[in-house]
């Protein structure tokens, strides 16, 4: 479990080795363009905590990070170990796509492809962890990487000068959990999945996490089969509520904040602009709503006319 | 001419009407991200200035307001006539593409189709200003579309406490002889062009504006053939100096912005990017450096990987 002190010893934790997004207003609702952080996702808040975390208590191990992800999580880990100079090994799939392999070697990391799916690629890092003596870092479980990107919710509230409401897209839960346990009794937090990756909302109806099968153009970003026991936890306990929506509500999102604003971003991202295109989430007036542009590591090709 | 005085008076009279952009710092370097603005462009501010300085003095005429401008200035006259319910006149070749006259349409001006060039349905438009009397929103040779411009840079300046530099592309001069006379004598501006639409370049060796040459990857958007003679003016007195980049430069810094930082932008704007990216532009140490990220009315398929 965490809370806003956790998120504040983050903050000062990780410093300005993240950078600090900006928000932009347009048209009565706030964005935060955390797409514009390093390695394109609000991923290396957690992973910067996660391992200056370690370092303060004890120091890295000679071994290095462990991480399991062909994403965003996995690109944020591979940044961060090159910026504090420990290696860093990401496991994933055998069917991970050449493009992210490349880019996980281009930030340094030591690729290993084990398996057909996720899971086994996730086992084989833990293992190697425990091997090791290397720091796993879970791309949404932690408590460090909980509380590392709920960072981004204490630079919206200065931003702002505070919200109401925040509507965020959910996988794991990580980043869910980080801006609930930042804004406990200061704002609501509205979890937004695509039907196809409803993890978080069968997890609320279930009274626990459960597995939930996964599919849909957002699967890839918000494609984590069980929500994390921690973002649970504080959702559970700060109250987040979960709405869905469709997957064509999503590619039209995306696509509206492109024709709109001129801002590209991922698929999952969008997911919480589309609670508000379709009304699935009205706010009322004089609502003061955010939503969290939280990556934008996407094939842009289809934005085009 | 215009000076800061008049900038300030456009930002009073422009008000809300303009968002605020965001800043957004990265590797030391401010990134004005303009390309949020109403219609993905700086253009808007001039735009609001012309037309709000006419009805403070003496109000819109009935037949509204003419431009001559298949881009982003034609986009931006459109907004602005929409907003204060005048009608708006659009002047394009009859070779503009269809997908820009229907941008045009989809903002509520009626679209005229003239002439095979620019050139032409430039004389139209002036010519039906005169007979209509509408008021004419000329794109950048216009002392208000200059001053609103210039509002950006007072953003600027109090977003980032300040900078040394700043580097702008240009095209007719507008946007930089707006940020010129906003910082006159507290900071320089570089004005970057790619080789291809070198009109200011080449108005600064002859001393004076004179026809150049435009073809190449940003000439829809920087191809004006001559600065204008107020941008030059303004230019001239504050010392802005030169830089051209090339074609390839400019592809390449367009696509390191995306890659690094996951924002997309037209070709023309990234020229000031690629000053820069390939050293045309050094900055000593320490000094304070922005970039305008200026308009983002792009086709972003060719940032797939």
């Amino acid at each position: 479990m965490i809370s806003r002190t956790d998120v504040e010893a983050a903050r000062l934790r990780v410093g300005s080795r993240v950078r600090t997004t900006p928000v932009f207003e347009a048209d009565g609702l706030w964005l935060k363009l955390e797409q514009l952080q390093h390695t394109g996702s609000f991923k290396a808040r957690g992973a910067f905590n996660r391992v200056l975390a370690a370092v303060e208590h004890g120091g890295l191990p000679p071994a290095g990070v462990v991480a399991a992800s062909g994403g965003n999580a996995g690109l944020a880990v591979a940044h961060v170990a090159r910026e504090l100079g420990t290696p860093a090994e990401v496991y994933v799939p055998e069917t991970a796509p050449a493009v992210k392999v490349a880019r996980l070697r281009a930030l340094g990391a030591s690729v290993r492809q084990v398996g057909r799916e996720y899971a086994e690629a996730y086992e084989a890092a833990t293992k190697r962890a425990a091997d090791s003596g290397a720091l796993f870092c879970h791309p949404y479980d932690q408590p460090e990487v909980c509380a590392g990107q709920g960072t981004l919710a204490l630079e919206l509230e200065e931003q702002t000068g505070g919200v109401d409401t925040v509507l965020v897209a959910v996988g794991g839960g990580g980043l869910m959990a980080g801006i609930a346990a930042a804004l406990e009794g200061r704002a609501r937090v509205v979890a937004v999945e695509p039907e196809g990756c409803p993890s978080f909302h069968a997890a609320l109806a279930a009274g626990k996490p459960v597995d939930a099968e996964v599919s849909g153009v957002a699967a890839d970003s918000l494609g984590a089969r069980r929500t994390g026991e921690i973002p649970f936890a504080v959702a559970h306990r700060t109250g987040v509520t979960s709405l869905l929506v469709g997957d064509e509500d999503v590619i039209a999102a995306r696509r509206a904040l492109w024709e709109r604003h001129r801002i590209a971003i991922e698929h999952g991202t969008a997911a919480a602009y589309a609670a508000l295109l379709t009304g699935a989430y009205e706010p009322t007036e004089g609502e003061r709503v955010a939503i969290i542009c939280c990556g934008a590591n996407t094939d842009p090709s289809d934005l085009a006319h």
